[in-house]
C-alpha cells in the first residue's frame, strides 16, 4: 500500500506527491517542519508539536493559515488511513511557490504549502535505550537560529553523516566550549545528581521530548539546571543521554573525540537515565492507553 | 511562452517542472546552486560557475555525475531556447529522492537531481550601479560553511527581508566584529587606495564576481588586501561596494545601524568603484562580443 500524503487540503498517493521546483522549500529551504510520534494509534504530545509548528512559521514570517483544530483532525485522519498503529507523522510548511528571489512577496499573497505523511515505526528503540549509543564530539557549525525548526538542515546532515562514518549514532555539538545539543537531539548530562541541559535559547531547538523530560524530572524531584555545560563537564559526566521524538531517550555511553574513543561514566546506562526513561514510558503508555485496554476507540 | 526547465536530461515546461516531496532539497535543503549571467546571448564566466558547482557538490558529498562539457552544451541549449538575449540561468543539484533520514544512502545508490532554467534580465542594474544603494548592518547569523553555495538560504532570506523592511537593498553582515559579506553579495571597501575584502574562507562565499574584481584590480595595479576588516573600518571607508552575479558591482553609499542612517564616504559612488565597474563592463562586453558585431553566431 502506498503512503497517503496530505498536500494542503488534498490527499494524494506518495508517488503523486510533488511540488513545483519554484516552491521556496526547494530553492531556499524556506520552511519549517515537525516530526510527531504516535504509539498504539494515538499521537503523543500532538498539541505541543502543533504549537511549536505555528511558532516556527511565525519566526520566519510564514503566515500560519492553518487552524490547529483542523490540523489535529487532518493528522488523525492520516493516522487512521495508515495500516500501522505505531510510527510518526512528518509534516512541513514552506512559504510556497513564487519566482525565485531572496525577497519574498508580501504575506497577503502567500500560499504556504503544507505536506504531511506517516511513517511506520513499530518498535521503540529499545536496544539503544538499554545499551546506549556512541557519539562523535564535534564543532557546532550550524546557524544562530537553531531555535527555529527549519528545513535548513544541511549542517545537521553533514554532522550526522560524519558521526556515522565513525560508527557513531549521533554528533554531539559544541560551540565556544559549551555543549549545545546533538545534530537531531537534545543532550543532557547528570552531575551531582542533577540534570544539566543547554538553555532553550537561539543555539538549540527546544525539543518536545526535552520539555517532557524536564517536566518528568520536576515531578520526580530531580533538579534540572538549564545552563550551558562545558565540553569538559560532558567528558566527566557520570551519565549522559540524548532526547528526541523518534529516538526517545538514549544513554550516551561512549564518545569519540579527536579520533579517540572514551567512555561516559562506567560505559553503561546510568540509574537516573533509567528512572527518566521509565517515567517517559509510563507517560507514553498512559497517553496511548496501553494500560487502558477497555477504552473504546472511535 | 513558458520557461523551459532542464530536469536532469529532460526538458519540460515550467508548469510541469515538479519534484517529489521526498527530494532531499525539499526536506533538508540538501543541495547546491549557481546563478550564471548571460549577456547578449553569451554566458559570462560559465566555466568558473560550473567548477564551483562541482566543488560545492563535493563539499557536501553529492557525487557530481555531470560532465562539465555536457552541462555547458545543455545550458547553452537552454539559453538558445529562451526568447531573450540577456538574463541568467539558475541551476541547482540536490541529493535526490529517498526516504527521509538525516543519514543519506551510500553514494553509489544516489541519483542527484539537476534543475536549470533561464530568467529574463534585459538590463544591467545601471541605476544602483550609478547612484549606489543603502544597506543594513546586522549580525551574521548564518552557519560556518558559507563557502558552500548551498540551498540552506533561510538565514540570508531573513536578513535580506529585514533589510528590505527598512528600505535597504542589502544586509551587510558582521561576525565577531568583522564584516563578512552581504546576504547575497560580497563586500569590498576602499582604504588608503587599497581594496579590502574578507578572505575566501569558511565564513564567506567566494563569489565569481568577487574573483573577477580581484583579477581586474590586479591588472589595474590596485592593491587587494583579502583580510577581514572591522565594522569600524566599514563605517569609516571612503568607498564601499557589493558584488554579485546579477546585481554586479553596486556602490554602498548609505548604511543603517541601530535604526540610524549613515553615509559612506561622501555618499556617492567613489572613483575606485567606478574604475572597477568600467573594467567589469569592458570584460562583459568583450566576452559577450558587443564590441565584435561582426562575429558570426552559430
Amino acid at each position: 500500500m502506498q503512503t497517503k500524503v496530505l498536500l494542503n487540503d488534498k490527499i494524494v498517493e506518495m508517488n503523486q506527491a510533488t511540488v513545483s521546483i519554484l516552491d521556496r522549500g526547494y530553492q531556499f529551504g524556506d520552511g519549517v517542519y515537525e516530526v510527531i510520534r504516535f504509539y498504539n494509534g494515538e499521537f503523543f504530545e500532538l498539541l505541543s508539536h502543533l504549537e511549536r509548528f505555528k511558532k516556527s512559521c511565525e519566526e520566519i514570517g510564514i503566515p500560519f493559515h492553518f487552524d490547529l483544530n483542523t490540523l489535529q483532525i487532518d493528522f488523525n485522519n492520516l493516522l487512521k488511513s495508515a495500516n500501522f498503529p505505531s510510527g510518526y507523522l512528518y509534516t512541513q510548511i514552506t512559504r510556497g511557490t513564487m519566482q525565485r528571489n531572496h525577497l519574498y512577496v508580501h504575506e497577503k499573497n502567500l500560499e504556504p504549502q503544507l505536506v504531511a505523511y506517516t511513517v511506520k515505526e513499530e518498535q521503540r528503540p529499545f536496544e539503544n535505550m538499554t545499551n546506549g549509543i556512541k557519539v562523535l564530539l564535534c564543532e557546532d557549525i550550524r546557524w544562530l537560529r537553531c531555535d527555529i525548526k527549519s528545513l535548513n538542515l544541511l549542517g545537521s546532515v553533514m554532522l550526522k553523516n560524519q558521526a556515522a562514518s565513525l560508527d557513531a549514532k549521533e554528533a554531539v555539538l559544541h560551540r565556544n566550549g559549551y555543549i549545545t545539543e546533538g545534530s537531531a537531539t537534545n543532550v543532557f548530562i547528570v552531575k551531582d545528581g542533577k540534570l544539566l541541559t543547554h538553555p532553550a535559547n537561539n543555539l538549540i531547538l527546544n525539543g518536545i521530548t526535552r520539555q517532557v523530560i524536564i517536566s518528568i524530572a520536576n515531578e520526580l524531584d530531580i533538579e534540572v539546571v538549564d545552563e550551558a555545560f562545558t565540553i569538559n563537564e560532558f567528558r566527566l559526566a557520570v551519565e549522559a543521554f540524548t532526547s528526541a521524538t523518534v529516538s526517545e531517550i538514549c544513554p550516551i555511553v561512549k564518545f569519540i573525540e579527536n579520533n579517540n574513543e572514551f567512555q561516559i561514566g562506567n560505559g553503561q546506562r546510568g540509574p537516573i537515565t533509567e528512572i527518566i526513561q521509565n517515567a517517559y514510558t509510563k507517560k507514553i503508555n498512559s497517553e496511548s492507553d496501553l494500560f487502558n485496554p477497555n477504552v473504546t476507540r472511535s
